[in-house]
């Protein structure tokens, strides 16, 4: 509870992408003694909450009164506006009587995460309630851990992309990055396949599905992949050994002595 | 230590940025206890570490026989290497005689990490060594939860970039991305700080020094930084509200019903 308020503070707790080890300490902290008001994301009334059976392999025991909020999966603006107002207003509820609530995320609270949408929604309700993110490791970063692929190196460039942006995109910004993190690629993976295979990249490609659950797939040998179906949560990193540098200004050089 | 080779397991351990409650669980039990080598980065010699200092901070016992491991700050290759394989020397010759190495990393394992090089060059000199990478939470997402920003949001994409590409890199990729990370900004600030004034984003920008550690300071407003100087761990977050997107493939749907 905020002392200059007497309202609750609401905090996007990060679990990580599944594997309890990967839950931070402060968010451990934050879930213990019960004293706290838990919610947590579902995509329909009565549907499992991945972020919550998270917290549950970890052996944390839920507190009683703990609130599934509906967030459905939809791109239909109206509708998930209205879903956001109504789970804003419901944790409005429990933070305007004095009391904490705790959003339970998967993964990362920045990181594609319902959390933002909730959080906005409050503050545009109450713009005094003090909102807390707590950070924790994106999927990402977990399956490129777990494949001992190295992400970025000194100068690199990074993008970080949902493969439905299509293959004409990711080949117009290809020549600029280093390293692709492709995401959701189920819907496009033959295609994406074909791609890489024809820019020569397919030994530089890794997939992981469900990264850092109990699930997790790995394949090194994406080719393999053709035709298969996958899980929504799966993703591509891919080195691009051929990336052009340009002149790099590095650290505190002047910008003529780009080598 | 492994049971198949008899030799010890590298360990490539995560801790964060720098608050010690953004270490993982699984990172925090593998450093109790003080049966493994923990290894550290420095820049030289008799130089702190600020890996080893987060594990202070957070209250751990550096264990006996720590190894300061050297890896100077420098682009020159020649000199990268002779001190990458002397690291790595140091640090097989420990996981040969079935020792475990803890190698303590700031921020995650997998980005911009000297751990990539020590990994590298150990499998180099024994391609049989056991070798395990723990994620963290990446400095860029606990400063985006530091200052509440989603860093990205249903399809949107982000880029990690180093501002040493300079300018006209980042006027050339902009137009594809929802969310800009820019590291190292040092060097550059005031000409980037008039590109995104340029670029109307100025509004749209965040700045943070040293995210995550006891000196982490947050600039809102990033044109007052105009002449300053800032720290050499430093980035800026810029959002892009003006990002043309393109037909997005959603979902399962078909290719034709682009919206």
């Amino acid at each position: 509870m905020s002392a200059k308020t007497g309202m609750g503070t609401l905090y996007g707790a990060s679990l990580g992408p599944g594997n309890p080890g990967l839950i931070t300490r402060q968010v451990w902290d934050l879930l213990q003694g019960g004293e706290r008001r838990w919610a947590y994301p579902v995509r329909r009334s009565g549907a499992p909450s991945h972020a919550l059976g998270i917290a549950e392999r970890a052996g944390l025991v839920t507190p009683e009164g703990a609130m599934p909020l509906i967030f459905p999966m939809t791109h239909d603006t109206e509708i998930l506006t209205r879903y956001w107002l109504r789970a804003g207003q419901h944790v409005l509820s429990e933070l305007e009587q004095g009391r904490d609530v705790v959003f339970l995320v998967e993964g990362d609270a920045s990181t594609y995460s319902t959390f933002g949408h909730l959080a906005r929604t409050v503050r545009g309700l109450n713009p005094e309630i003090v909102i807390e993110t707590l950070a924790g490791v994106p999927s990402h970063h977990a399956a490129a851990a777990a494949l001992n692929f190295p992400l970025t190196d000194t100068d690199d460039t990074l993008a970080l992309v949902p493969a439905s942006y299509g293959i004409d995109w990711l080949d117009r910004v290809l020549g600029d990055f280093d390293t692709l993190v492709l995401l959701k690629v189920k819907p496009l993976l033959d295609e994406l396949i074909d791609w890489l295979e024809g820019r020569g990249l397919l030994d530089h490609a890794l997939f992981m599905e469900k990264a850092g659950t109990p699930e997790e797939r790995i394949e090194r040998q994406v080719s393999r992949l053709r035709g298969q179906k996958v899980n929504y949560l799966s993703l591509l990193l891919v080195r691009n050994p051929l990336r052009q540098r340009g002149a790099v200004q590095r650290g505190c050089r002047k910008k003529t002595s780009d080598s």
